[in-house]
């Protein structure tokens, strides 16, 4: 019952993106899998045993108990017991207990409610998946962008406005631009991971049980349970059932919000790809088709793909503030749609590697960019022209300029042309000094702070991603090792 | 490469809806996996050389050929020439081709572009998915609900709107409700699943192609491949790279607005289970935890887990109206996202099925709704009280009786006491029919037409579904052998 | 307290689209105000007398009095009873009975509850947007669409795949897939709007109040009243208090999927007016600014809008399917949200009339097009060539031509120079018609069925078109005159 | 053209929720309206020629005549240039030239494109609409929370979990829960509103014209500008023709998760008011009508229409995510879309400004409350006794509870009951200690930290809310003074 034909299944991330690619799968399955789940609740649980052991609240020979049986548990055992009990953290603490002594067993699970362990699991997995995979892939795709814009960061490129000719940039800029983006949600999405809250505060959230034995302070026991996991309580520790919900919805908001970005980035990209633009080409192996019916087709497939994974997993945000709602204490109409989440980190895990592998494939035709800045230099122009005129103090420049471009385009004259006839305005011109009439005559010049800008993020960014892949290596350690979370393959 | 672990899958469905439990399985395979997908390609290119040698276009050999090649093929093997020629319907094409002789090879595939077989089989299996499985299994829930309502058809409940009590109807109306919302859902389901097309058009979907043979009629060979595989072009046989998106969107509509209304039954009887109301009792098997902390809690999950499924696929319909967007002749920006619509089906098929079960375990507590109705009788009355007075002509009887009713609720007196004591309302009062006194003296008599159009509302759709039901399993035959399609496993 | 500077309303439906405009306000102002809303309720009530007096559950001279009381009333006035009351159906009643004699008040508004009311009036006014304003619109632009397709039936355009040149077809043929898709949803509209259903069951639905009078056969009211209206109770007249909700979730669907279309049609206009593209050109009055810095700059910001306009009425879907779920005999959860509803058909009639506007700005650049088809013809040729080299029986023609094809490439050489350089491939190439060697040598004429297809299929839908709007000029007529519904201005 | 009757406005906010309450209409009028928009570009144009005379780009007497100008530009002035010019900005830019001296006029508006003025306005407006009402009125709304959390920090309440009693809370801590999670989003609303960016780099982001006259630092006048109206540029300063569109999502993610907590409160507090539960008591006014059929009715429609306005709203970040991309340097497909936001502010401030009056009118049913804990007193004490019994070393303690709870529930005998009489269990029960017999009596006493933790959380939010209303208060001074804003009315 546990092996399945990987073919068999119906999500495209298991049968296609994340169970098709043994390194992809490899590194995401000790997060995102069922079998991942069942380790971070197995993690709680002793953790759980740990400080009730130090506390006195069990026998101390419990939590060594509980560590030997971990590495034995299966998830089908575990759901062979829930298919029994119907309850599926009752049955991993069940699996736990059928191996420990008689004398150990009460203080299995002992004063947990479910959500405690499952919430607590989740906060978990979700902050070391971000800790240990998305921030660092993430910020590997924001490096090859910071090197891509550095190479291109006085590559002339005409900038496009409604997809219309507008005035010059350069093409590193253009991507400076992501880089920054990305950035910012670099720190976001790292900044959020780390307000990940977990509880200990049992069934209806106000430390009941605790307060049988400690009731002075009830809530002490969460925050030392959370700390040695890496985690933290709520502001106050307050919490229903279930923890406050809006540190997920965050952390997914970030996340969300970033593919966004990706998104942009790969529509972006697929448009240079256009056959009629071609200021990028999509480099192709020998052996790759690009259509079954057409041999001479190469397809920006992997910047579709990035934008279509984003247009299934965007939607899901909504989902994740329905799932803020719980009826009083709680209800459990956030279990199911839950447990869909870490699909979202997988789909946009994936779309970071494939966006990056894609960049690595991507080469600039700079004979193109050329070609497309020459192609309208005669309209480019206007701007700086109108700007000109204006600074001299030239009456109602923009919309001269507006008319004589009018008329370039009626008549095919080149605007410059036409402004160096006019009376008035030529007398203005006269006047302007050689760097500005050089713009003028080569509006490929009129690039304005592109290049500069560039390097100065790149070099802002970098020093960024430096500083937070620092903070992820040397986050607080986990009392369990992490070598353990191997177990169950 | 080709088994996994089911609990290293990242999709709930396949390690715990759909994975975990084998009849549903071994019901939804044949159309939602990978699997499944591959196999109505493979029908697609042998229907395509079946249509081919018919018309003298290929060796009356090459059919043959296919169909005994098709059930070597695995998804794995399909896979691997993948991984070679980046190119999904290429690499099933060359699976088929490796094993036909060199003369057949050519014909294999011919004139078609992918987007011709994929869309087309796409069609065909989300129609054969509707056929056999997503639309009986729906009948045999609205039979559960018929029945249902049948028998409580007189069982007499509060009426609540906005959670306050109102006035009395009875339990099996409340369900007739849902027989007639989920009836609705059928039909709609059922008609959108006979309007899925398919095509094949060509790369650009002009017929280039097949104009180079047949300039005059090259839209004949589409209509006659869908007709043999029980499908229909769009209705001029138009269509870019892909089919027209809007049969697909409308199927998902169908299913998605069908989802609400699982939602809606779900809360309704979640709420109807509350501790305070207990209308309805959720049975348990003797081993069933209702939580890890509480012993005595019995919680109605599958209702909230029906609702919790429709959180997570109802915003999914974004996606698919999203996807209806696609570049000029196509992009493929909806591949991707398109590969995960069998998720939503079979998410809803889970939901379906366990809607059902749940029901079947429900039990309704006619004591505690009697107990409800009582509670408020004296509040109850208020409608047909001023009913009556204002049939009979008793002026601005609503404001009185709302009068009385709030004098009432502060004294704590009857309405109705108080109403006999009104010296003017009395003296209307006198007047009633012993029916109407006798309405007023005892509220619970006021439901209305509630049992006699439960039993109109049960007669009607039973019809309706053996009508759909006999339609169904009389649909067009297939030209290819329903039997192959358990290849794979 | 009823009027406002307009530039002092906050939705852009308000101070622009909708209130700036004064021929689409006048249009839609009788549906989609709460003008309108008013009215419809209060033609709503007047039907409801003149059925009581006609069952002689009235004097007959309540309905006389209703109707001459009707023009009389003010919104301005309803909303100040409305705060007095604090219910909005109550105010309007209260509005009716100040107007009408003593005898009369106790029948406005008898054994109707508010939800009859309302959802009945909501049914109406949909019912009649769609076949006074939206349907007549779309008919409007399918119209526009089916002469642009006529006009450019032969202009021969490249396909583009991926944003990549594939194979020509023509720009009628382009236009025609929209003519087709807009042409099924106008039928999915028209469908869905004569589906609307009304009520008139009381307050849980249950036909309480009507039972009072008539036990054997209280349903009969709706029926007549609905009829009366032009409208239609559900299946069994079942209901909540509430009507079932999915008339109007199949009615937004079928607009909101008609959306997307709109959506990629502009998508796909302001693309091919790019500037490297440049095969439409949007054209431009004179006193027009296309940018505030840029003075040469026209961009196709209509088409802009209608996309836009598209990403912010789409998801608003989701809000409908949640509108579906209403607990028990219903809340009041979907009260304010359903009241946005008519701002999303108030924006697609809008994007309707803007895209009919700007298509008629539309000039096809033929040049344009030619050079495309010219600068790739070597390229493109490839799909021809394999499958005429196929049909002679050429082994492994796909291999082949794709491999000579990347050889082209690299060499700048053209791949029909390559294939008559062939050893073998010549040999097939000899042996090709007289038809097919000149689409060889000239690949524009690989339009496949493109013209003929175009021509098909503007006719199909014309007569489709003059069927549906024969059919809503001569829809049942309603028993309120109206000339009424001017009221209140 | 300038007045229109509100209730010809086809959005529920102008006629209804906004445009309805004066004093609502008056606070945020001055942020939300298209008068208020136009206002905030005015600002900005003024402030761009105070800082391009500050450096000498442009005469000192420019300032001083366009802020004489500006209080005579009316939103009806400005529509009517832009129906002239097709163009927003430059309209408002041309109602500015007509009204200074020849002069001046090149000088307005110069080196900006439109995106630089818009974007920025719409960062400053959003920004003081955070600042001075939706924060101050959430601040005030949470206190009210606080408040109502402090009175009834000790009133004993049964905790419910999936709708069924788990065991005790108090209702101050339920509330409590909220004063943490709408803290949480107060901070979160308080952090995204200071990280909203301007720009000013023109067409295509790079600072083109800038650059014309200060080729080393064009940023520079980006950052002063921004400065001197209390905003900021991106990180470092880069942009396209549009601000990174990053910070407006923040910002309105942090407003529809807080939307999410309020919509979760509603639902909470409106099944407390259930008939069958009536912990809580909605108090209505003497005039107030429930239904327009039956007059005992009170229903909760102010929470009601909270959640309401949640599922209108919510489903608009789809919008949001779908504007952060845009082509190259930009497109204008957010333009419409992005004119709705505003809207979502406002139904947010709404729905706060609602909550908090229908807080002001709840009242607790202790006595309710009471006879809920009572109702199940015999199995509420599941937890307790099993954790005890745990605690002093029972073996398996839970399932020996569950068996007996279950036990109880057949034969209706008290758990406790069973318990004294378990030969086995009476051993351990003997040994507790009095304050744990006393809780095992008497159910009610099992409110675990409940109280403590109210406290501690009032006070931990009271004083947050105290930081950051003086932060508020404090926050940069602009340029600008502050009374120009009431132009236009």
């Amino acid at each position: 019952m546990d092996t399945m034909n990987r073919f068999d299944s119906t999500s495209p991330l298991d049968y296609r993106y994340y169970g098709d690619n043994p390194a992809f799968f490899a590194r995401l399955q000790p997060y995102v899998s069922e079998t991942a789940y069942i380790n971070y609740i197995l993690k709680v649980e002793l953790a759980l045993v740990r400080m009730l052991a130090r506390h006195g609240l069990c026998p101390s020979t419990v939590p060594r108990e509980v560590e030997a049986a971990i590495p034995e548990i299966t998830p089908d055992e575990v759901y062979e017991e829930e298919r029994r009990v119907h309850h599926n953290i009752r049955a991993i603490a069940n699996c736990i207990r059928n191996r420990v002594s008689p004398e150990s067993r009460p203080f299995v699970h002992l004063f947990a409610t479910s959500a405690d362990i499952m919430d607590t699991a989740s906060a978990l997995r979700y902050k070391e998946l971000v800790r240990d995979v998305l921030l660092p892939d993430l910020i590997a795709l924001e490096e090859t962008l910071i090197e891509l814009a550095r190479t291109h960061s006085d590559d002339v490129q005409i900038g496009r406005t409604h997809g219309q000719h507008a005035v010059p940039t350069t093409f590193g800029y253009a991507i400076a631009l992501y880089v920054s983006r990305i950035g910012s949600r670099i720190q976001a999405i790292d900044a959020a991971h780390r307000e990940l809250c977990g509880q200990l505060s049992g069934a209806v959230g106000a430390f009941n049980s605790w307060s049988l034995f400690d009731p002075d302070d009830p809530a002490k026991y969460e925050s030392e349970l959370l700390h040695d996991l890496g985690l933290k309580p709520s502001a106050t520790s307050v919490s229903s059932q279930i923890v406050e919900p809006e540190s997920i919805t965050d952390l997914t908001h970030s996340v969300v919000s970033c593919f966004s970005v990706l998104a942009n980035l790969a529509d972006d990209i697929r448009h240079l790809i256009r056959s009629e633009i071609a200021e990028l080409i999509d480099t192709y192996s020998a052996e790759e088709v690009g259509s079954s019916t057409m041999p001479h087709k190469m397809n920006p497939k992997n910047f579709e793909n990035v934008k279509s994974l984003w247009k299934e997993f965007m939607p899901r945000m909504m989902t994740v503030y329905m799932d803020q709602i719980s009826e009083h204490q709680r209800d459990l109409t956030n279990s199911a749609s839950g447990r869909f989440l870490p699909e979202l980190f997988t789909g946009f895990c994936y779309a970071v590697l494939r966006m990056g592998g894609a960049l690595s494939k991507i080469e600039t035709n700079t004979a193109k960019m050329k070609e497309h800045i020459d192609a309208n230099k005669h309209l480019v122009v206007a701007e700086p022209l109108y700007i000109m005129l204006a600074l001299k103090g030239y009456p109602n420049a923009y919309d001269e300029v507006m008319n004589l471009s009018r008329e370039g385009r009626r008549s095919s004259v080149n605007l410059m042309d036409l402004a160096w006839k006019h009376p008035e305005i030529s007398k203005y011109l006269d006047k302007l000094s050689e760097e500005h009439k050089a713009i003028l005559a080569d509006p490929s010049l009129y690039v304005g702070d592109a290049p500069a800008r560039t390097i100065a993020t790149c070099d802002y960014w970098e020093l960024e991603c430096d500083r937070i892949k620092r903070l992820l290596t040397t986050e607080e350690n986990y009392s369990y090792p992490k070598s353990i979370s191997a177990f169950g393959d």
